[in-house]
């Protein structure tokens, strides 16, 4: 299979924090990206930030525009619409890898918790909506702030990335290699995305308590 | 609150790997800690072992005997038995700072996998089982091995500390912190105690794929 460098990585909600901020990176990275948005005005805005402000080939479309142009696909869409949108695109993403970044999380007066998902996990949600589709899941923990602050020239983080896919799960792992700092790191089968997910409530919480933009290392590896 | 230097460490299930684990590195650092197993036997053999592994005021009794006589105890006993094993010392626990550091987890031939828990996390469970203690819950990713390795020196690793109570949760960070390379670092509410439980399933699945002993570093703080 082909590198990440000879493919177009398309960045479903990529006008919001989380995936703009990662579309930056892997633009500035040298790769082919497409933001989509469900406006498709709004993501060649972005689109257009972007390059402007690190360069590369980088062009916004609506979302079943981007999921049509690329070869590997983010899900950067908020849980609210997370199963709408994908069942929208299910031709679309046929074939492709999908990379599932969503984090079902609700806030309340006592702070960030996990929602309860019924398919377990946003990510198994997104393989039982895309059987055609090559599903995995990571950069659940990044920050959006860190990957929007382009002085930031090396971030700090492990990214685990989920599959039951070998492959697939390989070439993710390619993809958060790309990015200065960041490595790409196994981090078990699909069914076990659930506790990744829901990590970012503790994340939150220790941003909040420290003050901080909290990333993982994972030691010995 | 008195520092952790002034109490006496209590290990429910201390002749298990992470438990022994623990209490050898605790009785390296100079605290007082008392080993409990189901067989006062075992457990001062498991003392006594320790003790001249590394010296240190250390001893053995049964769990009730262990939890009577600690200030602060760590449950670190089978999941299988975590329900009735607190329940039974529910009186001689009152009034105490619990840590839980249980991982209800499954293995089948697809490998780890986190178990349903009815209260949501072992954590939880033993809240609603020890109404008057003070649950925090703790030392998940620890990795046996590397603790009853005492060529390493420095465990590189923080100990995600998680409770509603503010004061328990600061003590057990102090308890984390004796261990030279660690740091207790909060970690969030009782109820997102469940994804770090969980989250050691992905860890084993990341030890298994790197031939590691891994565990986490929180970035940023």
């Amino acid at each position: 299979m082909a590198g990440v460098r000879d493919r177009t990585i398309g960045v479903l909600g990529g006008t919001g924090p989380q995936g703009k901020g990662l579309a930056l990176r892997w633009a500035q990275a040298g790769l082919k990206v497409v933001i989509g948005s469900r406006s498709a005005e709004r993501a060649q805005e972005a689109a257009a930030e972007i390059a402007e402000s690190v360069g590369g080939d980088i062009t916004g479309q609506d979302n079943a525009g981007c999921a049509a142009d690329a070869d590997i696909v983010l899900a950067a869409i908020p849980w609210d619409g997370h199963q709408d949108t994908l069942l929208s695109l299910k031709n679309e993403l046929a074939g492709k890898i999908v990379v599932d970044c969503v984090n079902p999380l609700g806030f309340d007066k006592k702070g960030p918790h996990a929602l309860t998902v019924p398919e377990g996990s946003a990510a198994q949600q997104a393989e039982s909506l895309l059987p055609e589709s090559r599903v995995t899941a990571a950069f659940h923990h990044v920050s959006a702030v860190t990957l929007a602050d382009t002085s930031v020239t090396h971030v700090d983080l492990d990214v685990l990335v989920l599959g039951d896919d070998r492959e697939a799960t390989d070439v993710i792992r390619e993809l958060a290699d790309v990015i200065p700092g960041v490595r790409g790191i196994y981090g078990g089968r699909l069914r076990n995305a659930h506790q990744v997910e829901a990590l970012t409530a503790n994340v939150i919480a220790i941003n909040r308590r420290y003050k901080a933009h909290a990333g993982l290392r994972i030691t010995d590896v």
